[in-house]
């Protein structure tokens, strides 16, 4: 992706370090920073310096290989137990986080007890899991622009754009290569409370790539669909099951009830480490409830009546009837097929 | 209402002034402003001191009797007029404003050219709007309790409250009495972005009466909804059409669909006021859009990508078919015959 004229990703590796775009400073500050303990990435996870369901994939594949990096051989084994529990358990809905975890793990463990090997398969297997992903979400965003009529306009809801992905996104890789293709789009930017990814970081990917583009609240969607300004729903996922529910951030189901009642398209776009083989329907995916004061408080400031509970899921789930393609690297799919096509 | 334990009502005339809880102070002071100039009033209503359609009908009502104090005999009724268009311009939706100014314009204007006494039938027609509304008010909440279940969950949007009236509230009317007959109901309280008036004035006043409620992100009902753990839906109205179509704080009509998808009752509660009977159907109401720095600062800090543009439509149109009743002082009616039941 292109912040300020120059090339970035969200998630990389170089010399001995994870290197993690601090998607809490943007988009005030473009702050990288950088890990080399596996603790630190299931912190980073935690407090959501890195988010998206692509990019917590990668950034915990890596910490699986920084864990085996530091792991002695005398405990190898459990200590890479040890930290494949703690990264897998710092967010539950997102099955990449699981699912780039478990391939280092499993891959590292293979090599036992030549630890020297394991270590350097851990590492090996996060680049390629990484390099796949955003090969994957670059593939995605090609096939989704297929479903992009020129004069587009486009909702969106919180950010699945690059920064929610190693690299070009999954709804906002459609909506690049759209406007690559020079289709005339413009983008209604959820601002998605109550940690505002997309008044905060999809506007300002938006932004980067000069693609037009407005903030709107989340609850004002429904105004625009009445008026019959919005031809198209994209959004990313967390999870996606066998059935074609997925699981997204919360928010995402009202906005998939409001596109079906006006027949507008609705379209998930993710990477094949999106897909839970194990899960059959989305009232399997657990769903995180995150602490109150993420909407009580804004950047510090009290912004509730200060003796009300709130409360915080963080995810909902959107039922396959609701969504028109699942767009995948290989291809635009009816939600129902989806796992199918990518598993084979 | 109660606040602290204390009797208030949210707009009151003494001596020669009107007085307003100043809804930007809350819920973190609770600030009472005196106004003698209906200038004060145009500005008070704009920058939302007060608000809510039945609160900014009594405070239009009582403003246009302010002008008619100051106007000089000699040209009374040019400066009635000046008046009554400046405050019927300052917010453009509810529909409340515009009747409650005309009534005490029209007033006043019958007895010209005794001037003293169309000083005094203003100010005595303000005062019987105003205590007709806060009756009103009290009356629908008894009807709408009638439509609330023991055990109740309830989800409401923006604030329908007492701070949004005179007294009592239109939503928050039905939900007090509920409550004072003894019902267990808990609230789903919207936080209503960009002004928050759900998480800062409804929080505030469920918890000054002790009735169990949690602040959700307006884009978290979808959850609650999809979990069946929402049993109705209460909210207020800016304007009521002749067919039963009505406009509300943003956000109500994607509470609408979503409570029709789930076979959930939906409800507007209103005073008279808020009928317009020169409106055939939502179309035809006029939508505010406010300035987007409501979007993207919060408290004067910047919450938003900075570079990006923001649209802020401040209510939207819920078609008659969405709206399972409409709660009236004379009763709760089929909202095709709502307008008819309290025209006549």
């Amino acid at each position: 992706m292109k912040i300020h004229g120059k090339d970035y990703k969200t998630v990389y590796f170089e010399e001995d370090s994870l290197f993690l775009i601090d998607q809490n400073q943007l988009p005030n500050e473009l702050e990288i920073k950088s890990y080399t303990d596996y603790r630190e990435v299931v912190e980073a996870i935690q407090i959501m310096a890195v988010r998206g369901a692509p990019a917590i994939g990668a950034a915990g594949a890596y910490g699986m290989a920084l864990a085996a990096q530091s792991a002695k051989d005398a405990d190898f084994r459990s200590a890479l137990k040890k930290a494949r529990q703690e990264l897998i358990d710092s967010r539950p809905t997102a099955v990449d986080l699981t699912i780039g975890v478990m391939q280092v793990y499993e891959a590292a463990l293979k090599f036992i007890p030549d630890y020297d090997a394991a270590r350097k398969v851990a590492l090996m297997t996060a680049h390629e899991f990484t390099r796949r992903s955003e090969e994957q979400c670059y593939q995605l965003g090609l096939h989704g622009a297929d479903l992009v009529p020129d004069g587009a306009r486009i909702l969106t809801h919180c950010n699945a754009g690059a920064l929610a992905t190693v690299d070009h996104g999954t709804a906002l890789a459609v909506i690049r290569a759209a406007h690559d293709q020079g289709k005339d789009i413009f983008v209604y930017v959820d601002e998605t409370r109550p940690r505002l990814q997309g008044g905060r970081l999809t506007a300002f990917e938006l932004e980067q790539e000069g693609i037009p583009h407005a903030v709107i609240t989340d609850a004002a969607a429904g105004y625009y669909f009445w008026k019959n300004e919005i031809d198209l729903v994209v959004t990313g996922a967390d999870r996606i099951c066998l059935n074609g529910d997925i699981a997204n951030k919360i928010g995402t189901y009202e906005k998939a009830v409001l596109a079906k009642h006006h027949g507008i398209p609705f379209y998930i776009a993710a990477p094949n480490s999106t897909f839970d083989f194990s899960c059959k329907r989305g009232e399997d995916i657990p769903i995180e409830f995150r602490d109150e004061d993420e909407i009580k408080y804004i950047d510090g400031n009290l912004i509730t009546n200060a003796g009300s509970p709130a409360l915080n899921p963080a995810f909902d789930v959107t039922p396959a009837e609701f969504i028109t393609k699942i767009i995948t690297p290989l291809g635009n799919f009816d939600p129902q097929e989806a796992a199918l096509k990518v598993q084979s």
